[in-house]
């Protein structure tokens, strides 16, 4: 055993995601002395290594294959144009290469800080204020600690199927690392993840079918636009199955079968690859919160409004405090928690102000409450649309499926949710956030100068339509 | 003679681009009964006849074939990839159904409008309450009017230089309308215009030379991305030529010379084609103006703050009232004068709140004031900055080249300017432009919550970083 004598770290924070990350940087960042510990291959987390990024890499590809095959339309190339061949390999290498600098990136901006350690290693608390780090089964540090922040984020939901555990069907995370291009895919979850390599790799030329246990796909998201992005994606020729039960899935490492039921009725879809993505639960495994007064649930770890646990110093933000579960999300509560544990003032981010997007194409923004949402509220609200078809950007560039709904309260205006299925709409989403997170009114977003032609400018131009008109909720 | 008795309106609107337009529209809306006046092929005006909309349509193609050739470095197609031929007549034709849609749309949406007559021909008035309309030449219709709107925009401005009047030497109206794309080009003036129309048509093959009489290129563009941008140009090939002054054009209709000075010593570039592209001046010639009090100038028609002429009720607004020229800027001033007219109370646009993008690639998006100009007010500023290379949507899409500007008071952190050069920066203005016009700070920017990963989330994370450093102005 080689152990060291017991560490004194004023925070140890466990976990290096987007979460743990910055908060420990913010609080190296004040002058408190910090160990970060990460379990995984580097700094990152799932977002960088299994999530967010990755997918994004790959819809890097699958969306320009898809637009090469429109070249001619603008002019470019023969009549037709030929969908260009996928070298899958280095698509894999460009995800590799690109999760190496922005891991290496974080780890070299962590290391330029003086009070703050980053260690490799699997961190078990020991006690409400000390822990024990392992690396491969064996302890090497002992911490002590004042306050700890519990950023472990999550992991993929096993499915209680049979058949789920085959070695051929994978979840999110072995998705993203996997070696071809299938020639069919059945994807167990119509959320965002389902919904997002549903399309890439249809793009890429897979026969993609989606299974979805809800009555329609992408549940938490702007009914109009959900509806909007099922027929475009239905077109496009992936097969959309809601309100379906799994059942069963049978198979060798190259075809399988997924039974599942529909009214109750039995139907099965074969495919070469079976992936499940219906979900991710928060990671407490190992974490030792039974040493401790910290308690958790299905949901999580149980969290004050100020993300403290039941053990009082220890604090818990991102995935592992259960949804919403989003990078930029776990990041707001790192800054805030930063801030609370320094003695600052902080305002800790509300569910309300977040702002979420579907890397669909088009893809799907949104920030605050959906209609229903503020309907429930018992706020008397209304909304106001804007169709992308009469978009001068869009036309421009030949995007013109798209649809903004601007959620505001009657009474005085106010902006309380803003939703855009756009090809573009993910960089709308700042001022979106703006206006939602700093109640502002739709006279202020008419009032401000949208430059022409962008996408952007249907937000001055859906206000002030509004306020032309009698509220039409 | 073929005209009708004198017809009565409320008001006379005269030019039906993004100024008239849309005023023309908003008092009819409200009831009062409006002519607009139409001199050219449709609604729509120089924006989108010859000028944004269409270059953008060009710029789209340009885009994408510069693009195309780097499939392979996203695992698309075979190494190393061709850049696509160029059918041009299609690139042409798409402009011409998308200016027919466009234009198409806004007459049917004004038809729609009880109260508004939309007549195509030429406005001039016979006195500070008269009209008559022709065409061809010939009074068609006399009108009279309580009150008026000038918005008759801009037309080329034509270079005092001896050969600039051949008539293989182009304005940027006729450069719009090219039926082929040149093998070389030179562009005089290296302001929006030029830079886009230099960067599309070295894109698609051209070899573009840009003369420039400023030290740069872009004068009101924040420097340091004007200057980031006449890096990347000139590593694309495109010859930059600043503090030049022209002296004369040569040449026959396929083959140019032309001649300039530099620092007293003379030069010489030859080209296929020259395009002057050196600005743009009010529109006001044949307009009647001497039969009112209406004053105007070399920087057009003068104005209060109210957009009032020195002719009581006579407004005027766009182009016609000189810089800023720009169709968002004429489009924001319309509503506020159709408030003034209509007796609401109207805030009228302000310079300092207005934003502007250039559509070269990567873009450039500005909003409010450059350091420049926010540092001669008098205010004790600083500039927050954030480089898009460690930008993790910039990874993704392989659009690295970027940075963003935060120009904002020391005091109490108010945003004062937002300059971004990126790819996609257009589409950042909107966050940009409420923020600036309704005095939000860093605080409030950086408690939004900006969506992962987007180019947006840069504004989030530099006002952060912004906040915990002291200011470094």
């Amino acid at each position: 055993m080689n152990t060291q004598a017991d560490t004194f770290v004023e925070t140890l924070v466990i976990g290096g995601g987007p979460g743990g990350t910055p908060a420990a940087m913010a609080l190296a960042q004040s002058g408190r002395g910090v160990m970060l510990v990460e379990a995984g291959q580097g700094l990152g987390g799932t977002c960088l290594f299994s999530g967010c990024i990755p997918s994004k890499i790959f819809r890097e590809t699958a969306f320009r294959r898809h637009e090469a095959a429109r070249a001619s339309e603008f002019g470019l190339g023969n009549t037709p144009s030929v969908l260009p061949e996928v070298n899958w390999s280095t698509v894999q290498s460009r995800r590799h290469r690109i999760l190496a600098q922005r891991s290496g990136g974080a780890l070299a901006k962590a290391s330029g800080l003086k009070r703050l350690e980053v260690v490799f290693g699997r961190a078990r608390l020991t006690g409400p204020r000390s822990a024990v780090i392992e690396r491969a089964g064996e302890p090497i540090r002992t911490v002590q600690f004042e306050t700890a922040i519990l950023s472990t984020g999550s992991v993929p939901s096993p499915l209680p199927v049979p058949g789920a555990d085959l070695p051929g069907v994978l979840d999110s995370d072995k998705l993203i690392s996997i070696g071809f291009v299938p020639e069919s895919l059945v994807l167990v979850g119509g959320g965002p993840i389902g919904i997002e390599m549903a399309q890439i790799f249809a793009q890429l030329g897979t026969k993609v079918t989606v299974l979805e246990a809800a009555p329609r796909i992408l549940g938490p998201v702007d009914a109009t636009l959900a509806d909007l992005l099922a027929h475009h994606l239905t077109d496009f020729g992936i097969a959309l199955e809601t309100g379906v039960k799994l059942t069963k899935i049978d198979g060798v490492e190259d075809a399988h079968q997924v039974h599942y039921t529909r009214d109750g009725k039995d139907h099965s879809v074969n495919a070469q690859v079976v992936a499940i993505v219906a979900g991710r639960h928060p990671n407490v495994a190992g974490l030792g919160l039974e040493t401790t007064a910290v308690k958790h649930g299905p949901h999580g770890i149980n969290v004050s409004e100020t993300l403290e646990t039941d053990e009082p110093g220890l604090f818990a933000i991102g995935d592992v405090v259960g949804n919403p579960m989003f990078a930029h999300w776990a990041t707001a509560q790192a800054h805030a928690v930063a801030r609370h544990i320094l003695g600052q003032p902080a305002a800790f981010p509300r569910p309300e102000h977040n702002s979420a997007v579907i890397f669909s194409s088009p893809e799907i923004g949104m920030v605050g409450l959906t209609e229903e949402a503020a309907r429930a509220s018992g706020d008397k609200i209304s909304v106001a649309e804007y169709d992308y078809r009469i978009d001068a950007r869009a036309q421009i560039t030949g995007e013109t499926l798209g649809r903004l709904r601007i959620v505001y309260r009657d009474d005085d205006h106010r902006v309380l949710g803003i939703h855009v299925l756009a090809e573009g709409a993910a960089d709308l989403m700042g001022e979106a956030a703006l206006a939602v997170r700093n109640g502002l009114t739709l006279e202020q977003i008419a009032a401000s100068i949208h430059p022409h032609p962008t996408l952007t400018e249907a937000f001055g131009i859906t206000a002030l339509s509004a306020l032309a008109q009698p509220p039409r909720g």
